[in-house]
């Protein structure tokens, strides 16, 4: 008998039919004899419709308010799944966040987890429950609601599955798994059967969208098995594996992520002065942009030339930080506003120079020039133009082999 | 400085305009430099909504699982009305069932209060904060959540006014007070300043549906001054006193209150026996049907007529209820299902004879049969032909001089 925590989506639990279809998901586990612990985001829409509510109140609205609108999303779901696992037959008990002893520091609208009081869940599984966990809610220090953000629902499943020390953690979504690339962009892709946390990091905060780059780092703080399966067609997925769980790779390469929409800003003729660039970040970490990849060029005695790359969103933004100061007076600042951000993802990527070079000849060969580029300890980023983005996916793809046999 | 408790329904909260006007009638009160606790109902249809969800899962659902659902609806108007006053930049604070230290049984979707421990109200209230309380949910005792069932809103309001022995509890709802009688029927109608909690109670459970008999009944036993006023249209309104507040009535007669659908049950040669009674009600009883009106007539020795009213809706009910036992072999059941209550309500008006005899003149005099007549400490209830009920309405308004100046 094993202890899994599963985690249901928002399209998972999105009708009253798709609530049914989880609950024989989770009775299926129950029938092999597991204690299921299933934590559920709110129905897909569900939080749109009450964020459109409190913006016809205030475009700006309280966030402790905020949370306490929002965690109702979650709350009904929790409700109608725990309804449906009684009706037919299964003890089932919903819990929200205080009640699942879910404590976090009090940064309404994007709270950290402190710590999980287990008592009454543990209590529950004993008592023979299906626990239906409210997920992306806790509770601070005060009683107050609050909420985990983004990715929310992913965090609240592996901290809870690390407090009970769970088997594993299977995350329900409307894909069966981790790719080697967007299927969509090369039909060939190959589901991973696992991956090891540090490549599936890169993935994730490289623009493959199918976890949430916090449930990854929580998987590895709490040493908990993630599993990657589709709720509308539930196989083996893919296991991401904590370090000292992973096999040795097979291959070095595990996929391609890219992020289509990507900006460039350059800030030529900059004072070589070892402050500016933490200016800059500073600037822009103050309007919440993060940066995807800094270049750095020594033009010439005292001068410098910077490339910073950020998402085409937050461009206009990014732009405004950057003028609103004298700081930058003298400093010519032009845009790219047609790239995209292609990176290949493996362990040994960096220890493996051949990786390397078949890497860049394959820009060379298809004639694609190459912006800017940077490297890290398990991946390789590219800005190229936008129209060569899926040219340049299906070429790698092939060049490294990570083709579906 | 005063301590006030509003409370406002489904309909003065039904749309983001409403919520709005609500905020502007808390503010006012603010201004004259009150302390205000406002309690809030879910958005009017939101309650059935939810219900309907939960319909969707299961006919018969949990009722522990239905509090959690049905309980959202509170909690997302209390966040809004929260957020509209924040905007308007007066600090306010939403609590749910549990901040509020809203204490009950487990006793799930009828749930009752213990008490309430109100330490946190008192110290958002000490901070100057404006206290936004969900109404008609609490927790038991293991932390799950409940709700008050009927009327559970009002109940909030009053008992949450008790504990913290506010000035006055204002219930806002969508008619202006308690008139002396429904006004559709009697344009004449009058607004009762004041009226005593036994005359209320007694108008309550006769048919005046603009306040819950429950909330009347927390009202007299936290001895919460009351008072009943339009959200749409606030003014003066009504007030509810508890018997040691009650000014000396200038009238005895309060009001005419009426049962539009009513239903007579005849039971012809019952065995006269003390336990024929006595079953009869438990019959009914269990069935969760509540008789109106008994009559009792011992018609020759052995035997005994009754007659009973009850709500039409609830006939089809009491007549199988009756009919599924044998210990009415050889009663004749007869019944009349196209009668109407209605009752005289009034302080005194079982001392004051000159009353009843009034009354029962004004039926004479409009030739209008009386079918079954019940008195009581403060009213006098008949039953008579639906047809009938204006008319008889009108006249007795006008005999005991109720009308508007």
């Amino acid at each position: 008998m094993a202890l899994l925590v599963q985690k249901f989506g928002g399209t998972s639990v999105g009708s009253i039919e798709r609530i049914e279809a989880v609950a024989d998901i989770i009775i299926r586990q129950r029938q092999l004899g597991h204690q299921v612990v299933a934590v559920v985001s709110a129905m897909s829409g569900e939080t749109n419709r009450l964020l459109a509510l409190a913006g016809q109140v205030d475009d700006r609205p309280s966030t402790r308010e905020l949370d306490v609108l929002v965690s109702t999303g979650e709350q009904v779901t929790a409700s109608l799944l725990s309804m449906a696992l009684i009706r037919r037959g299964y003890p089932a008990v919903s819990l929200l966040g205080d009640q699942l002893g879910m404590n976090t520091d009090n940064l309404f609208t994007k709270a950290r987890i402190l710590d999980i009081d287990t008592r009454r869940l543990r209590q529950e599984l004993q008592h023979g429950r299906i626990v239906i966990a409210a997920g992306f809610q806790g509770r601070d220090s005060e009683g107050n609601i609050t909420t985990l953000g983004r990715g929310g629902s992913d965090t609240s499943a592996v901290a809870i599955a690390g407090a009970l020390n769970a088997e594993e953690c299977q995350i329900y979504t409307d894909v069966n798994g981790v790719y080697s690339t967007d299927p969509r962009v090369e039909p060939k892709a190959r589901r991973l059967t696992s991956i090891g946390v540090p490549a599936m990091l890169e993935m994730a905060s490289l623009g493959a969208k199918v976890l949430h780059i916090r449930a990854v780092e929580a998987a590895a703080q709490y040493r908990v098995p993630l599993r990657v399966l589709s709720s509308f067609d539930p196989d083996q997925g893919t296991l991401v594996l904590s370090d000292e769980d992973e096999p040795m790779p097979q291959q070095n390469v595990s996929g391609i992520a890219f992020k289509r929409e990507q900006a460039l800003i350059f800030l030529n003729n900059c004072d070589a002065n070892p402050a500016t660039l933490a200016n800059i970040l500073e600037l822009l970490a103050h309007k919440g942009i993060e940066v995807d990849v800094i270049n750095q060029v020594n033009q010439k005695v005292g001068k410098v030339d910077y490339a910073i790359s950020i998402p085409s969103l937050e461009l206009r933004e990014a732009l405004a930080a950057l003028s609103n100061t004298d700081q930058f007076a003298g400093v010519n600042i032009t845009i790219r506003d047609d790239l995209a951000m292609l990176s290949l993802v493996g362990v040994g990527i960096k220890t493996n120079a051949s990786i390397s070079s078949q890497f860049f000849r394959v820009f060379a060969d298809e004639n694609i020039e190459v912006f800017i580029a940077s490297s890290g300890e398990i991946k390789l980023s590219v800005l190229i133009e936008r129209p060569y983005l899926e040219l340049a996916v299906r070429a790698l793809h092939a060049t490294f082999g990570m083709a579906d046999e």
